[in-house]
C-alpha cells in the first residue's frame, strides 16, 4: 500500500480511534458491525466514518457491514502499525515515567523500548523493565535499532536543544510534551501535546 | 477584565506558554525583557507575540521592553489563573495517577484537589496526598466546592457516560484523555488529549 496523498491529520487520528474500537469489539467476540454501530459509541457520524475509509479503498459490504477483524487489519496497514513500532523516550521525569507505563501506546502496537535522561541520579535506574540510559549514548541506540521516533518529555528550556540533538542522530518523528514550538528540518514530523495549555484554554473560556 | 470575544484557542494556548516562560525568567531574577528575548526560546515570532497581546490591551514600553512580573500578572488575569483553580480528576489508572503528580498544571495555578474512581480496590487509596473517592460521591464534592472543571482519564467505553454524569452535577469544562469524541451540551467546553493518536499520526506520515 503506497502512501496516499492529501489525507488530513484528522482523518488519520480518527482511523486510530476506529482501530482501537475494532480491537475492543474483536476481543468481545463481535465479528460483523455496521457503520452506525461503530460510530455510535465514538460519536462520529456514519458518513464521516465511510468518508474516512473511502480515501483508502473499499471496505465492508452494503447491507452486510464490516468484518471487524479484517477492517482492523486494513486500518493497521494503512497506518503502518501492522507491525510493532519501536520508539524511544527522552526525559524520565514523572510524566515520562507515566508514559513508559501508559498502555495506550501498546494498543496501537507502539513499544517504548529505550529511555534516556541526563540526570546521573536517574541513569541506571529501572522504569517498568526499561533501564534509563545516558542521553549521550542515544546515537548508538538509534544506530543499532534504526528507531526514528522519539517521545520528548524534557523541560521546556531543554526541548529545542535536545530535539536538535536527536534529529542529528536520525530521529524523524517527535511526540513533544514540552510546551515549546520546536524548530527542526521540514522532514521531521512533530506533534505537540501540551496538557496544561489545553486546561488553561478551558479555564479561559469558562471565565 | 471582561471576556474578550473572538480570541482563538491558539492565542490562548500561546499566552499560557508565555506565562510559564515569564515565570521562569522571574525566578531567575530577570526583570525586563524584549519581545525578541521572550520569543527566541519559544520559537514564536516577535510579531506573533505582540499580536497575541494586542487583543488584550497595551503591555510593555517601546524601546524599553516588558516588565516580566507585571506582564505575567496581566496574562494570569487574562487567562483567569490569577487565583488558584481547583479541578477534579476522574479515572485513577496509570495515566490519571501520573497526571495527579504532574507539575505542569500547578505551574499555571491549577490544583487537582479530588480524584474519583469506580473501582473498589482503588477507592480509599492515596495518590500524592489525595484520597481516591467513589465516583458516586462526586456530586457532593462538586456541590460543596463549586468545582466546574474535570480531567477525565476513564477508559474509552466509559468516557461518554461518565462525562454526561458529571455534567449533570455542574461540570462545565472537561480535559478529556479518553479517545472518544464526547457529545455534551454546547455550554460544556471540552479539550481532547489523545496521545496515542498523535503518535499514530507521526507513524503514518513517516511510513
Amino acid at each position: 500500500m503506497g502512501k496516499e496523498k492529501n489525507i488530513s491529520t484528522e482523518t488519520i487520528k480518527r482511523l486510530i480511534i476506529y482501530l482501537r474500537y475494532l480491537d475492543t469489539l474483536n476481543k468481545n467476540g463481535i465479528k460483523i458491525i455496521s457503520s452506525e454501530n461503530i460510530t455510535s459509541l465514538l460519536n462520529v457520524q456514519p458518513s464521516q466514518f465511510r468518508k474516512d475509509l473511502s480515501f483508502f479503498g473499499e471496505f465492508g459490504k452494503r447491507g452486510v457491514g464490516y468484518n471487524v477483524d479484517s477492517l482492523a487489519n486494513s486500518i493497521r496497514k494503512i497506518l503502518g502499525v501492522n507491525r510493532e513500532i519501536d520508539v524511544v523516550l527522552i526525559g524520565v521525569g514523572k510524566l515520562g515515567s507515566a508514559l513508559i507505563q501508559y498502555t495506550g501506546f501498546k494498543k496501537i502496537n507502539v513499544n517504548i523500548v529505550s529511555c534516556f535522561d541526563k540526570n546521573p541520579d536517574k541513569i541506571g535506574t529501572m522504569v517498568e523493565n526499561i533501564r534509563v540510559e545516558d542521553i549521550k549514548n542515544i546515537g548508538k541506540t538509534l544506530k543499532r535499532t534504526g528507531i526514528r521516533i522519539a517521545i520528548l518529555c524534557v523541560p521546556v528550556e531543554e526541548a529545542q536543544s535536545v530535539a536538535k540533538y536527536i534529529v542529528g542522530f536520525g530521529i524523524k518523528g517527535i511526540l513533544n510534551f514540552a510546551p515549546a514550538t520546536l524548530v527542526l528540518p521540514a522532514e521531521v514530523n512533530v506533534s505537540n501535546v501540551d496538557m496544561a495549555s489545553e486546561l488553561g484554554n478551558i479555564i479561559y473560556y469558562l471565565k
